[in-house]
């Protein structure tokens, strides 16, 4: 059982954005600092855009940063999105018509599990996970911006 | 976000089993009531003998059976024990150093979710996945065993 890369990586990503040094950040250097492929993150940033996470500003110091306040981005929303699948068993689809389909107990549990499993997520938002900021900054290699973090205060 | 497709066929031998027709079971008429790979079924059938599940009767009318009480098998513990990777996102390993590994409240997060999905199947036994055994007898085209399912009773 395992999120895919994408939802990782989009989780990452809000978070850089996040730690908000003030200025726009730019796709390469979230790339460099993940180690992950620019190419990917293209899609993902997209993505967000679309969802009205981050926004692009253009022009030459251009780039990428939140789109709302960290803590009205929540975790389980966003997980929800970006996982194409929520299907634990190949059964949760529509396609399969499993023996048992009628009369399985099997599907309740591994849906109440997965409800479980979002819900503790939906009591996290964008602004939980990066609390220790100064900390995060440092890792990241990014300087906070003095002002109060965007969302947080 | 999947389970197996071996946590999936593993946990469909068990209610097969558990459905309980007074006769061993074959690897052949699971494979085929489910219409899944009788090979793939072979490497199923023996890691749930190894883990004590289900036994094997030897002879002519031999086959699998149960090898203890439908309400002693926990779904929880099987999942635990068929999904090779409970490993949310890469960094849940040994294997991968993240950048921000040391101040990562996500994985928290993810972790308090894992959590939470492996609690509620804890809360199930095999007994409560075939509760309604006759109909799941009549799906799978077996006849339970007029005394009480093992187990159950």
């Amino acid at each position: 059982m395992r999120l895919t890369t994408y939802t990782d990586y989009t989780l990452r990503t809000l978070m850089y954005l996040a730690v908000d040094t003030g200025r726009p950040a730019t796709i390469a250097e979230i790339a460099r600092t993940y180690r992950i492929s620019e190419t990917h993150l293209m899609k993902i940033v997209h993505q967000l855009g679309v969802a009205g996470d981050i926004e692009t500003i253009r022009g030459r110091n251009g780039g990428i940063r939140l789109g709302k306040p960290a803590a009205a981005i929540n975790l389980g929303a966003v997980v929800r999105r970006t996982e194409p699948d929520l299907e634990l068993v190949a059964c949760f689809g529509d396609t399969e018509t499993c023996t048992i389909g009628g009369a399985c107990v099997l599907r309740t549990a591994l849906h109440e599990a997965l409800a479980a499993f979002l819900a503790v997520l939906d009591r996290y938002t964008l602004a939980d996970l990066v609390a220790p900021r100064q900390q995060l900054g440092a890792l990241l290699g990014l300087v906070p911006h003095p002002a109060a973090m965007r969302g947080i205060a």
